[in-house]
């Protein structure tokens, strides 16, 4: 499998949770769809047809990879776009409170923040959540993994105990750790990371579309609408459809949906574990044993920044977490033992 | 000129009103940016350095078409976000009104209806808005040439003359006519249309950006946060940023604008009055002399649809404007006088 990713030959590609390695067959895909753009043009019939009958089968795609059904799924640019929509359609205000966890990336808390609600912040862990509830809180809101140290939160036990509606940021989840999104009532997924499809695309699950006010409508919303924009909203999720997406990133994106194996995470989960290890034996790791696919470790020497960028040039591509002191490595099934080793040496 | 666009050997592309042709410099950019993707990843330092430095060029480029400063201007995916991001950001509810035409693109209006205004419409004359207005007016919103017809509002007199806020939705004005967008308080500026960028790209030119709130944040908007979202917003516009572009976009986008002659406006304008002239010996056009770059004619003999598909059989891309009776040609500086013979033989 690390023939699909041509950008392992050069680098130790350790940087999927910012943005994943693309396969040669979804550029090829993304390509063959450009050329038709350049020599066929952007429209017609035929265009538009086809490029509706993609989205349905990228919608499908991106389903199946949470379990739920396509007419729950739309298809987003982001998982910051899947919570500004959610966000925006509930229409919270003061007096309602929303429930996250500290370590949240501005994609979630960004959209919380400007909600109207006020934002009760407390330590990622599922007793500390829970005692955050008052009979104000409209909303729990959290990573199903958490961007910075990888660590896995129990979404399901969240609602189950909370009784709350849940609305979980799936960007270092899907395509990493195996998910079943049908338990919450919103679950944003980023394609251009562990799915490696092409930048930007996401999608968002809606448990009950109908629950939910279409606050961002685009031409794809709707089934039909009046001179004064009164819409009638398209059946199930597809309402929050984000717009246009072009034909050659729906050909990249169904490209790289297909060529994961079914080993993957298990593989993934694997070089994730020996990952830590390696590197505990000389940092600090502040990933526990057992998350997901990202490692994260204390920079014991100066800007992490800097040791980030050492390392690219040695080869080696991971991230600095800004003003946390840490370094972060991303595991995938495509990586290797000896990617890991790399990583080692380009650090000393 | 003709050559930079390969679409034109094949066919009679008639459609920028939709998705502008593609030149193959934008199409050569993006690829040569892809191969990088593939070969080098999308991570590191200086990939982020890189990216970060080819949005401030592609900004700085957007502003010039539009004529104002490149600190007033969001990049966006397309007008329809743009809308989005204003009608959100204003915060209007019952007891407000809107005025706008009764012939607006669903991207607009959308944004318009879920606002929580009221909408009232009018027809597309400048005094008939006029006379729309009420003291519950917060907004004027309108298109600065309507998808439709082609025609050409005084946007900068309904303005002075109402002293509102006015927004334009500028889909099919940038890059087919002149634009001076600074009188406006809000533009919103489509890439794919006639600037003949990669598909989805725009912006959005905010004439005070302190004055509107960021109602749709994304990771671009903010110069640094709290874990609770609070945010420090980007200085300018660019705090609307309506997320990630993709470097090898960012390169078509920048090519992509960097092709057009400046006598573009002029043969354009030359091409639509030809175009209107030859429909006219057979058809109804509804478009008046001297508008903007589209004309629309009412099609006398069965479906629109039906018409637009002979005739993308025949080789000449246009399309059918639903529920209207109507067909629309677009021409761009990129056409030429065999085109609209070719579109005329294919009506036949």
């Amino acid at each position: 499998m690390r023939d699909a990713y041509p950008v392992l030959e050069r680098y130790a590609y350790l940087n999927a949770g910012s943005t994943g390695p693309l396969a040669r067959a979804t550029v090829e895909a993304i390509e063959r769809g450009r050329h038709r753009d350049l020599t066929e043009g952007r429209g017609g019939p035929r265009y538009i047809e086809e490029m509706l009958a993609a989205r349905e089968r990228v919608r499908a795609a991106l389903a199946a990879e949470i379990a739920v059904p396509p007419e729950k799924l739309a298809l987003t640019s982001s998982t910051t776009a899947g919570c500004n929509i959610v966000l925006a359609g509930l229409g919270l205000g003061p007096g309602d409170e929303v429930v996250t966890t500290d370590s949240e990336h501005f994609g979630l808390i960004g959209a919380l923040h400007v909600s109207g609600a006020r934002v009760v912040v407390a330590p990622p862990e599922p007793e500390r959540l829970l005692a955050a509830v008052t009979p104000r809180t409209r909303l729990i809101a959290v990573s199903h993994v958490l961007w910075t140290t990888g660590r896995v939160l129990p979404v399901r036990e969240l609602k189950d105990q909370s009784g709350l509606p849940l609305l979980v940021d799936g960007a270092q989840s899907v395509g990493a750790i195996p998910v079943d999104a049908a338990g919450c009532d919103w679950y944003t997924v980023s394609a251009q990371k562990w799915l490696c499809g092409p930048d930007p695309s996401g999608a968002l699950y809606v448990a009950e579309p109908e629950a939910l006010r279409v606050a961002l409508p685009t031409y794809f919303a709707q089934a039909g609408y009046e001179p004064d924009g009164a819409f009638e909203p398209k059946v199930g999720a597809a309402r929050f459809d984000s717009g246009w997406i072009d034909p050659p990133s729906l050909a990249g994106l169904e490209a790289a949906l297909g060529i994961h194996p079914p080993w993957r995470f298990e593989r993934a989960a694997e070089l994730a574990a020996r990952c830590r290890e390696l590197l505990a034996v000389r940092y600090e790791v502040v990933t526990e044993p057992g998350q997901a696919t990202l490692v994260a470790f204390r920079w014991p020497d100066g800007d992490p920044a800097e040791a980030a960028r050492r390392a690219y040039d040695r080869g080696v591509v991971i991230r600095d977490l800004p003003t946390t002191g840490l370094l972060r490595a991303s595991c995938g099934y495509w990586n290797s033992e000896e990617d890991l080793e790399r990583l080692l040496d380009a650090l000393r």
